[in-house]
């Protein structure tokens, strides 16, 4: 999907405090540091990487499905990427 | 959604299942049965929960959202519904 | 897990709860609601679940876990059970 | 959780090997690429977590949460961290 610069920037700056976390659990590991707290960076990254997805879902749908909407190929193709994550999200 | 009895039936046999696995939930815990158990079972209503879940998702898309595609109005409400139910699933 | 009827009780009135929603999908269905509309109620079938199935995983391991906890052998399993009910949460 | 290098060793491989997915999804992000792939690959990234977790949780409790069986007030702490842990993923 076509950013400029000012949709994007926000988005890299949430993906690379995700990589500054995965950083800090390898940092963890090495200091042998307690498994619950690990166990909690872990979540604390889930969470984070579910709200980077719910961002980029809305972007998706808002743009790349409703421009699809006047050819219905290219709609039904659209639609059907949704089902399929909307069903990766359920597994 | 409209449905003729043929997709209607095989959803409301989903469903009765899972009221009976309910029941048993029900009936294990009446009995003082193992903790293990009861959960396992809850385990196996999500997924047959969720599997009903994809099943609708799919018909309310490929449905619903579709019919909408001519409306730009009821298109970008449908489509807001999926936004919705997505994030929901996110939480 | 034994239990006394105050602690039973209140975990029989949220399943039966539960219960009574997962009918209502039933009921649902019948009348051809919105799937948007099902699909929330599955939702908060879930919210509920999670929600009994966390009260019933603390009672297990406060009570049958901590009671196994002078035999190492019978720890052990309930220590086993325990990985395999979260790795199921994982998956 | 002390280790040794032959343990700990894998479980930074697997750690590097998410924190290149994350890099990955800065990449795709720069280089506008298709939102479904972005989303693909998050999901790719939440399953590896996922793993890790599953792996770091069971040494949790057959190395910390077994050597603290001895000491009932230690197994106490270890137990409300599992109880607190396993909430956390119900939530």
């Amino acid at each position: 999907m076509k950013r400029d610069d000012k949709s994007r920037k926000p988005l890299l700056t949430r993906v690379n405090r995700i990589a500054g976390q995965v950083q800090g659990v390898a940092r963890m590991i090495e200091e042998d540091r307690d498994c619950a707290e690990v166990l909690n960076t872990i979540s604390a990254i889930h969470s984070a990487l579910r709200g980077l997805e719910s961002t980029l879902l809305e972007d998706h749908v808002r743009h790349c499905v409703c421009d699809a909407a006047k050819e219905p190929k290219r709609l039904e193709q659209r639609l059907d990427e949704i089902i399929t994550l909307y069903k990766r999200r359920l597994a």
